[in-house]
């Protein structure tokens, strides 16, 4: 057996942090010794304690160890990270540290530095020159880069639950139909409003539903009043609202009677092909062929958004950006300014921008069925509040939470 | 081979009722041959088809004539029907007729005469002292009845497709999640209305998502407003209701703030306590201990309501019928008063209420799962008109396009 | 502010109960101080914390404690229980201890017993003739029948997670889609085997998709092996299962080749009244008019069987009971039997039966919509371990484990 | 009020066509005379309609002809295409003939030609050095190229319902959960014996769950034996199956506990970079360090695949193709070799290779859940059999009826 000391300490108990790193101990193979615990007397005293981790050879208890720091425990004798060069651009050195969601720091020259630009599923690179760790996506490794190996000098600030009942709290672990929406959706707009007023960008995050549901003038008053500022998005959900604009209809039916229009099934390609003949949707916008719609408003309050492409798409539209991984960089660049995230009606772009985010922008994500909601949290976006219901009046009880309908 | 001739008339070519006939004949084992047909040149004209019937042996032949007497098909000679006494109370004689919830005529004593009570999977009775025909559940069968047994002499008049695009006809097929639907709720906002005006009551058949989902309110409104007349329902909105009322909780969690209240759990058996000791809903709003809510507003303005047991039900309050075939019966006196019926968020009463109801009543069934609309429609309700959306901004909506809210 | 001081034991930490205590106390508007916390040190010591209570007043400082004791917090100087006669029959006294499903002790005289035929949403009642406490229903109370009143005096005895990954442990948390599903099936096999050997009966709860999915003949081996000895379902499922026995079909539906039969709507209402003939499935079987099927078998080989009525029957059946109190007391008679219950395709029953076992009882609910599952989970079954899938492989999986098909 | 006369012939009244003709001229704004119908006697006689189509305007005649002209009703005297050269590379030229994926003739100097290529939602493009007419995306248009304007000159061929009961002819409306799957997965088996035995190669479009449900034996044995000769996928699957073949998990689960491994969630990205290492998921199969797996099934065993990428990879793997239309293309090269394609679990890359293929070629999609199937037929690849069930249980049923499990 081998064994090392580990500290955590903060609300660990109330916040289920001890809990959850004493069960993965067991969970995975290794045994523990409780040899200090201080326990805060009052909600606002914070406890500790010191573990012995235990296991039955040091390959095990490395990877224990790997595990558990996920939650913030941390060596009792902290050391420095370990930094390798990575041989071949594109690719991590052996053993590298992956990236949680969660803010992380790491100790270099025994000094704690936060890792900039965290994102999951990354590794972190070291910036000799302005002496920072950052975290960098497999594809922009390039080679001689110092990359962090190992969790030695890694340290994982898990976001605590708010003691008290803070906005959302209530949600977070329910994507239940059955629960009164008018307070969530209130509390949605509470949380927009708020970061809106703290100059922090709300980005939306949409599928072609917003169109087929009719939300389309609800999305234009967001963007208006400012409470949409950045739209990620796919060729679908911009097809289908120029669509409207051009035809009154999305995909092929007719918003305004719910009817089929006659060979409406053909708008949606005579719409990419007119946008296509003035070489992108600015100019199609300037030239006042497109006078209304989601993005005639992007392009009228200077919204940026960014449209990644998909195989499926027909077209595509001029702006569409058909190599993912150049639209993954460009939705990178956004995420930034990114204060609250909004994902509504698409699983596809709701997960892609989920891979991207810090675990501290906080997410709604809208939808009528549960299991894209579901599927969110499970791929690491946990911060994600679900909300199962119809997309076309959520907005409208949205827009009248905010005062602006 | 044995063959007979059979007459189809109307609107039976772009009705599809033509095309359904030959296609069952072919399905079934059978063959035709067309004798006549006349199509009727313009779009008001009624078409006609005189189709002789194969099939290899008289048994499958009678079968295939049954099938097809679904769509209106009816013998080139008329004949009388069959009677055959009932041997055994609550049995049918072999070879019953066992009806659908379409419109059907029954010939006797060369006189075509309309069966009352259409109801599906009934038999049909003779009255012999008032010369009428009905249909009656199997357990109502006393020995002696006479009950009709074959396919001839009994005429079905299927519901024609409206030949323009009248209330509901563009939805009928369609359950999809991504159509616009206020559109929709305009159109059952407008039948709603007219089946008012026409005298007509509205049925609301209703489960306990309504409460949880904070829709009591809107309910009250419809109620107040004489928009719905008579409420089918369970224990279990009942129970959320009055827990609502005393408690401010739906299942323990408060309707205002969207969390659990301490303890909330007992709420709804704490509640039913209560009214169990009143002795009854109507005693205890009587007693001015329950001042609110759907319970309440249907005692205040004389809304007809069943409340049927079910095995999950817990307690039950004192108006709950416990006996199924009770509560079936007692249902069954409300149906020849429905002009319309609004299914939300209950499988089991909707389809048990779709089983009352014949096939001219118009109902729209609004549930956040598909899968509850499919299986209305699959089990016989095919009229039916699906709405997947959430269940608190669905009334919302109707109210506004009401005018009541 | 008022306060009292409580006490908790055993794995409190692990098993996450400290946390949920303390976490309740501030949800619910108290505040705590941790007067003493003793923590094992080793994974099999068991801990102990002192927690004083703080309430601004002794009504919020009761709902607290109320609602703590569901974790096993229990008064720091035990109590004797408070009885109350019953005023009325069918009504609880006022302020009525509310069961769970958990294991449950009462002090009484100074000494702890344990409350029999444990079952949530219950009153406790004394029995002074043999000394004993038991849950009852409120429907079963009569005038005169002492009931606890309050908390003081009750412990609840949560049921722990087990520190190892036990049986099921791994599942216990998720109804993902996602998931290898034959490890999920053979430790049911596994349970299922262990709980037959220990001579304990397995329950079948089933819905007619059991029919229609073309499992009747797996089931049939279940009870022919005697891994199903009781069953509890509804008019459908026998239904389907004898129109299958007679016409091969179910709905109507061929089931050998998946094709409707001509006239085959009508199959299951002839099966019925064909049964009702004969006076019973018993008498039918009996008689050679059923020769296979679920049904057959349990009369075959002595499965005993609940068929409880419902709103939306048919017919029914004659063994259906259509009193739903009835049918929950026929229910109850077989629940102390129970070793393990098989629940599939069916929601109302599942949760009807769940109302009923004790939280001891291990539950395995299969349906292929994730709703059914969390469903019954929601509403208080939580030892419900939910296996998303279709019902046929599953059924042909589970024979091929057992080495039964 | 203008007019034009129009043919349809065939078995226009079984096949329904002649009713949905007559449905869709009304439902346009149209009105119709049946100026002479030939109905044929028996069931192997075709018939025939004449019809005068009139409508309010030119404009809106047009509109109901080309719509009509998706039912191959065609213009009483047929005339040549016209053809017009576009403008602009990438740019249909105003008017453009949109086009469906069902088999479509072009008229040319007199001559009926069949179009190639045939896919939906492209132009028509005239190849004068071959004297040919293909399928075209906007992408591919070249300034210059002649392309089909309006709908003079083109007649579709639509598919004819057989009028016995051909394979899968049952299935094709219903994606019921509720329906006997082994008849269904027995006539999917037939089919791909059938088409292999043909010469036709046999299409997987799958998706990660077939490795997280434990599918991955059961696909590397349909590659074995042949039955699998082109794979349709994307990253996901990729990276799980390779994960799986390093460290024995799916998205850090071990496929033979079900439960997570310790640093599983790591484990997708270490197989990640352990591929890019050795340039190629070829390469590192040949260097032996990927052993098993469907990866390894598809180079041992010479499958074609097409990995294409999507903006939610990690990565991704080198035999990604990141550019979506790049992708395409590709997955178009491999189309006219398909007799059969298979859809498991995704909905991405169902939708996106039902865009691609022909009407003729059938398509068997297979999810757990209704809404990905139903999609797929909404967006146009109608001749999709749906089986809503399990994806492990799927497979194995399958491989056990083509008899190589």
């Amino acid at each position: 057996m081998v064994s090392e000391e580990i500290l955590v300490e903060g609300h660990i108990i109330d916040s289920l942090i001890l809990s959850k790193i004493l069960d993965e101990i067991l969970q995975f193979g290794g045994d523990f010794r409780l040899k200090e615990v201080h326990v805060g007397q009052r909600r606002d005293d914070r406890s500790q304690a010191l573990i012995e981790v235990q296991a039955p050879d040091a390959n095990q208890l490395g990877r224990i160890l790997n595990q558990i720091s996920k939650h913030g425990a941390t060596f009792r004798t902290p050391e420095d990270v370990h930094l390798i060069p990575a041989e071949q651009a594109g690719v991590f050195p052996e053993g590298f540290y992956s990236t949680t969601n969660q803010r992380t720091l790491v100790r270099y020259q025994g000094q704690w530095l936060e890792v900039r630009k965290q994102e999951m599923d990354c590794g972190i690179r070291y910036n000799p020159a302005e002496g920072t760790f950052e975290c960098v996506p497999v594809i922009h490794i390039r080679a001689g880069d110092l990359i962090v190996v190992g969790h030695r000098g890694v340290k994982v600030i898990p976001l605590e639950r708010s003691r008290e009942l803070g906005t959302f709290e209530f949600m977070s672990s329910n994507v239940s139909t059955e629960k009164p929406k008018n307070v969530i959706i209130h509390d949605v707009a509470q949380k927009m409003r708020s970061v809106k007023e703290a100059g922090g960008k709300i980005l939306l995050v949409g599928g072609p539903a917003i169109v087929h549901t009719g939300s389309v003038r609800h999305v234009v008053r967001l963007i208006e009043e400012g409470f949409v500022r950045i739209l990620f998005a796919g060729n679908a959900l911009a097809t289908h609202d120029i669509e409207l604009a051009l035809f009154g209809t999305s995909l092929g039916v007719h918003m305004d009677r719910a009817i089929p229009a006659d060979t409406g099934h053909e708008h949606h390609l005579r719409a990419i092909n007119t946008i296509r003949r003035y070489g992108s949707i600015r100019a199609a916008v300037e030239a006042g062929v497109v006078t209304s719609g989601i993005m005639h408003a992007c392009i009228r309050h200077n919204v940026d958004f960014v449209l990644a492409g998909s195989i499926r798409d027909d077209g595509p539209l001029p702006e569409v950006i058909t190599d993912v991984l150049v639209a993954q960089d460009r939705m990178r660049e956004f995420v930034p300014e990114v204060g609250f995230a909004l994902m509504v009606a698409t699983t596809l772009h709701s997960v892609a921008t989920g891979n991207l985010l810090p675990a501290w922008v906080p997410v709604v994500c809208v939808d009528i069925s549960p299991s894209t909601v579901t599927k969110l949290s499970d791929r690491g976006t946990f911060q994600t509040v679900g909300v199962v219901t119809d997309v076309e009046p959520f907005f409208r009880e949205l827009l009248s939470e905010l005062g602006v309908s």
